[in-house]
């Protein structure tokens, strides 16, 4: 546990004083033991990108209060000096153009979920990422849980026999009423479809799609959406009913909602096979529910040595509990060792660029459906 | 508790040696405590129907090898002798017309879901039964529950606000393999859509669109299905995957299937309104899960004195579990107190057959939509 | 399932209007199916007597105030019509006389639990079966359920090595306050310590003890115990801690106590051996959940073809839960067919006179223990 | 979240390669944020010991073979550059002449539990922290959950209202076989009596015994224990069972056991009052049950904005589950700030050496009334 890895040195756009995520995502590289912060501009009202800065121990003349002068900066350091890597942590619109700037600068890129605003923009990024031999990473955390993990490896062995039926959920209650309109920062950008894309399809809904194809192996072809706004005034969707077709003839059923009240982060997924299914729930993540024709339902715990996939991605003995921020930090971890040079498979240790490219087809193709009532649309890869 | 009520004579088509529902019928009829047997024709093999009759003591003159043979013979006989009521417990094809020619007899009905296979099947028993004043009791078992019956209560009163998303599903792994092809009586019948009129979508499905209507007052004004057959050869569908529309903008999902192996009869259902939410499970039924927007989960177990919906329909004190035959004979003793000409409401306190008509028509309006391709198709009521 | 056995005749003394357990007899009888209650002296109040029995449909003339004058005139019938069995469910303190006397007369015995006030009536009640080869059956429920017996199977299989460690609990909250001032009947005389004999160690901790024994199959050497009474002006105890020695080394520790407000009837077993370990919960019966020092947890569910002892017992298939009742009446079935004459075990299908009179010494071993302050007390058997 | 506080210099004595617990430490300072590892002497075996210090960055002058030598070296260092605590994570018999030693020098001490093996070295490093003025901080961390510190609050509140009954279980597996005669080299000395004090008792038994009094602010007065060792050829105990009267007539039982195969970290509290109760389980740690007579179970879960005491001391919001290595963080943040000079209450915020001190007094009453055969001990306070 905790062998001090070479150092990398990191960036963050966005993630300033009150924002949630930048500050999870801080705590993830510290928690790999082998990251420093070392520039940002962690906002894009000067003041606040200023005192961000300062609070998290920055350099004045890194402490940047717009991304392109702090690329501008980084560009001109030496090797040795300049950053690694950049995170992307602002509203969607802006996590393409960062990114790919980025990119095309020769950094690597972790970008938060959705990927991006548009599918030209994603393409884009797959694109500069691609071309240099780049680490994208975008976090789709939940796949960083070691029993999801474990799931994953369950499916693969084929004890499971053939997936038949996918079953995706993932609900929340905090946009239940119109916060958004009262002043509450983040549903104000995630509910103004010019910054955020979509709202609940692609705010949750691309998390609940790449943790589905991330346990089953399996991408979906085709899919129907019914999208809903519930909420009076609301301008994007916050109720999304998806069903998916898999080559092979699989289906699938992905629901997200952000108008449940008394869900927090209530995501789970189930699948079938032929012989089998297994259940997580991220708000128990640390037991993966296996279950067969006949026989016992087996309740498999992190920790347990006979689940070698889990135990990799593991820091604390069975009973000792983890969470969100190691399953977080299992992402970075693995990112950074693609960084170092160490072999780790994108896509399997860490979400990269195509998988984000995924999501964010499959965000503008729910919109699609929806907007033709329900026809189904075809997800090219 | 058990205080002894009038006497009702009843007579049961279907049922014998063997099957399962039969015998569930009347145990409850048994706990129930005021209805005896007293008639049958419990097999259409005559040997089977004669050793069933006498293994339950029935008169050799009222066990009979054809319904139709029993129908005369009930038809003959003087006040005080005939029976009061027949319970239809057949494959479900021959539900509509044994049903109906012992109302058009003026006898009390109650009926296995699906009602009828056809439509008109329905319509013609809800004629027979309406004209006559007689009771029509269709088993949707599952409405007797307690703490559903208290699920109801609690949206009735209005404390979850208006209702905006219901989430049913009701997940079976008994049809995974093939086993109609393997001699399986049971999946032999259910699997032929002469003798079932639909799968899992009939079968299984007809159970949860009543919970959900039962539990949230909300009935389906327009669905979209799409049905799918996994298991090769099988000749009606063994999935479903139904979006519903409601009056005043609330939505549903409906999920069904029989190929989830490891799930044996996992009917859930889950509602949330602009104020808070709901969850029950069929494999826990003692407890009903509320959720507000802020605060503590309150889990509700049957028996708490507060609960007064469910104390009406408990026969034991918290902690004392009931199940699913307290459950069943919740609406055997409502079906029979109407019988009885005491005071209960039909669709309340037992379901009636204007319930098993809508379910029916469901069921049609699914195998109508998926023929359509997901096409959304009205549900007239 | 239901198959009907050859009818017995059944009296009762105690068990009218407003008492439960009275009820829960009967209906385990009418859900077993071959009995018939024809007798009673259901209450030692003249008016309540014969109104209990009036509502349960008693012929007037085996409907008695008194329980000497039933047993006069049973013994005063000819076979053919003289009940088969007794069922006492008075106070504690009239188990022994009234069970003793009916045996003496030739008839079955069914006796509420502990099975009788002292030792000494214990003592005779096991004489004066034994004697006349008479059923005794001492209604300790909880081992009437499937997954109990399932659990006693897995244990004798071995499975789980050489069992050290037993923990068994019962928590109510019902006697939280002093209700029994309260004019509450069934706190009053069960907190008479002239009536009842001991409190909590004797209402459920005789259960526990039961249940223990029953699934570990070790019987208690000596024991240890503090009991307390924890609510002002009590006369019995209220609580219970009980430390106990088996043969060969086992331990094991059995709480009761009946002032733990919130809970209902949280009886619990856990058992490790020295390979494995299991675990069951009154409140949760069909789940047994067995583990291994590693791999997954199993939680068994009653219903799974591979559990053959929870089958043998089992009414319903997996899923259609089964509860409270249904156990119950696994304990009259048992009895009755040995009443029937046909092969079962005692101890084992049914609960006897022996557990009766291991269950009373232990209640009197455990006062006699507090009393000196926790000393070790044997057991004999 | 995540302001950078002024930064703390930590040294380590133990916690090297191999080491469970030191690593733990090391993650719980660096989650903190503002604590730097800058000494260490890590490991009894100096080469052991250099490597392991160089794993994590020390400087050579600063990675010592031998705690003296380190101490020696940090006494002669400057203000500034001398380390403001030291973290002791030897075997026990070593935590008080190591930690007393370095509180002599003036720096704090952050100690793993059981504080000391003896009494008096418990009572030499209470005195020796408190004549300086120290910060003296046992990591008693499962009081550092969140939810653990509602429950603290809750009871404080009133209301459940007098406590009435503390049931506490710890039950682990790991030692169900003799591993310490099989090289493993945690089970060699926690089970030498030399190097550990006790067995069972002193490893879970002090950490349960913390958390009742923590969360029901109740000191035991008197304890009446028997230990066992099951596992033949064991040197300590490896199970207890220990029962504990408090002032104004509470009760106790705790039961601690390594002997429970398929047990992880399982470890529970219930407390009963003359109100309500409430149950928490460390192995599910976002939860916490609230029991009142009458009403439903409340189930919080921490982020619950309702809940201020867990609010206080959450990283993350509700529904993103925070485990073991945050509420280790919280022991050290809140010590951590009390290093700094800012306002926190030992025994609340984080546990004291008094609370230690307890710990260990608790350990040798429960030896001692067990080699007196469970004859009541008082703890003098």
């Amino acid at each position: 546990m905790m062998q001090e890895p070479a150092r990398l040195r990191m960036g963050m756009v966005g993630g300033g004083r009150g924002a949630f995520i930048g500050a999870v995502h801080r705590t993830a590289a510290r928690l790999e033991g082998g990251i420093d912060l070392v520039a940002g501009a962690l906002s894009s009202d000067a003041t606040r990108a200023r005192d961000s800065g300062r609070d998290l121990g920055l350099d004045d003349d890194r402490n940047h209060a717009d991304w392109r002068a702090m690329l501008e900066d980084e560009r001109g350091r030496p090797d040795g000096e300049r950053i690694d890597l950049v995170v992307v942590v602002t509203p969607n619109d802006t996590h393409g153009p960062i990114a790919t700037a980025f990119a095309e600068a020769g950094m690597h890129v972790v970008v938060d979920k959705p990927m991006t605003r548009t599918v030209e923009e994603a393409e884009a990024l797959v694109d500069a990422v691609e071309r240099r031999g780049l680490v994208g990473c975008v976090t789709y955390n939940y796949s960083g849980f070691p029993m999801v993990r474990q799931a994953r490896s369950i499916v693969a062995s084929g004890e499971l026999g053939t997936i038949r039926k996918v079953l995706v959920e993932y609900h929340q209650g905090w946009l239940t009423e119109a916060i958004e309109a009262q002043g509450q920062k983040q549903a104000a950008w995630r509910t103004d479809p010019h910054r955020s894309g979509a709202g609940a399809v692609g705010d949750i809904g691309t998390h609940a799609e790449h943790l589905a194809t991330f346990v089953t192996g399996l991408e979906p072809e085709m899919l129907s959406a019914t999208l809903t706004t519930f909420v009076p005034g609301r301008r994007v969707d916050d109720d999304a009913v998806v069903q998916l077709r898999y080559a092979g003839g699989a289906k699938g059923v992905l629901l997200a909602s952000q108008v449940c009240p008394g869900q927090n982060n209530d995501l789970r997924l189930r699948a079938w096979g032929s012989r089998g299914g297994l259940s997580w729930q991220q708000e128990e993540p640390e037991t993966l529910v296996v279950r067969s024709a006949t026989g016992a339902e087996r309740r498999h715990r992190r920790g347990d040595p006979n689940l070698a996939t889990a135990e990799r991605w593991s820091r604390l003995p069975a009973g000792h509990g983890e969470g969100f921020l190691e399953a977080f930090t299992n992402i970075y971890a693995a990112a950074a060792r693609a960084m170092r040079g160490e072999p780790v498979t994108v896509g399997e240790d860490y979400p990269g660029v195509r998988d984000g490219l995924r999501g964010v087809r499959f965000m503008h193709a729910c919109l699609e459906s929806n907007r033709k009532e329900g026809t189904w649309i075809p997800l090219s890869s």
